[in-house]
């Protein structure tokens, strides 16, 4: 069957938050650079078609913490380290989107679907 | 409102869309190594959740034209270069997806959704 | 034969761009996010060691200019849309690079190397 | 000073290994999937100029027991899952590179260089 608007909301949903931590994972990041890298994540992603709002927040403890176990000053970018809030527009729909650590997997979730 | 079955279904389409164009877009790419580097797509992505198969094929005149017109014997992988289908299962729901090129831009989408 | 200090130093300048390049290359980029990527860029390779200075700057004419042609507001960043300069300091040494377009390829060169 | 033809060629290789390393970081990867991305790493830095051989090999111990501990059955590319080994010919230079783990860190570094 052809997809409902709602269905192609989400699929738009999701190709916002795979392209976001495909980009950016691996990146070079420490607490003083965090702030640039998220400003340029929200930024790059919301120029993606019907992507309205994208918030990266850095987990500044858990930064930190990898850091200190390690012997550089700085560590890779990954899921860890982020949590990510993403709301698509599309076609009258609004997905409201999220990615937070659960069991030590970054996991990307839809939250709301309102038509 | 709390997302259907189908609605997450295709949320999942997306994320793998996204990851396997972000991950790969820039990686220099020729003919001969065209192969290897759809294989390594294809099986990457294929390991992510729900996530039962995925193609990717060259369009290998585009390649190679764009391989002409530049001064190396390679170039960087964008969209431009490949089509790719996949299919995601997901509490039942399958949902068929395609990316091709439209009007100059790598467009990914829903094709079929059944449940 | 073992590398010289000088040597190294040119490796590890070496490193810095390719990382830069290939972590970036893909990102979606239109005038109005520019400065957000470039800044991020600039900050994230710098985290990395010997790495004394990064600049990055968008050609903004060839971006306009891609997204005039393009059907959408944004592109994806290519090596023709921004000039790097960067400075490594290894063990006395420093090594000075850029990054600028030649014959439609970005070019990637050691400029000057000082004991 | 202007660089020598050895530092240019060190230059050379260390933007092969940022390359390597950044492009494919973060890539979804299993023991059942690492060959085809050691091929396609392989392959696709071998396009790049002066780049005469490259060899991957996986850390599979590392790998399955990365892993086991998470709670899915892939994880993904960091540096401490592979080797890497590259030469690269430039003007009549050889450089010969590695990559390795060292205190935690992926370590890159200049083994020998032969005019």
């Amino acid at each position: 069957m052809e997809p409902t608007a709602p269905q192609e909301a989400c699929f738009e949903a999701g190709v916002k938050f795979g392209s976001l931590y495909h980009q950016f994972a691996g990146t070079p990041i420490s607490p003083d650079s965090a702030d640039s890298l998220t400003a340029a994540m929200e930024e790059a992603i919301e120029n993606q078609p019907f992507c309205e709002a994208v918030t990266v927040s850095v987990r500044m403890e858990a930064l930190e913490s990898a850091i200190a176990e390690g012997g550089a000053d700085y560590t890779e970018l990954t899921g860890r380290f982020i949590d990510v809030e993403m709301r698509i527009e599309y076609e009258g729909v609004t997905v409201e989107t999220s990615m937070a650590m659960e069991d030590g997997y970054p996991l990307m979730q839809v939250d709301a679907v309102q038509e």
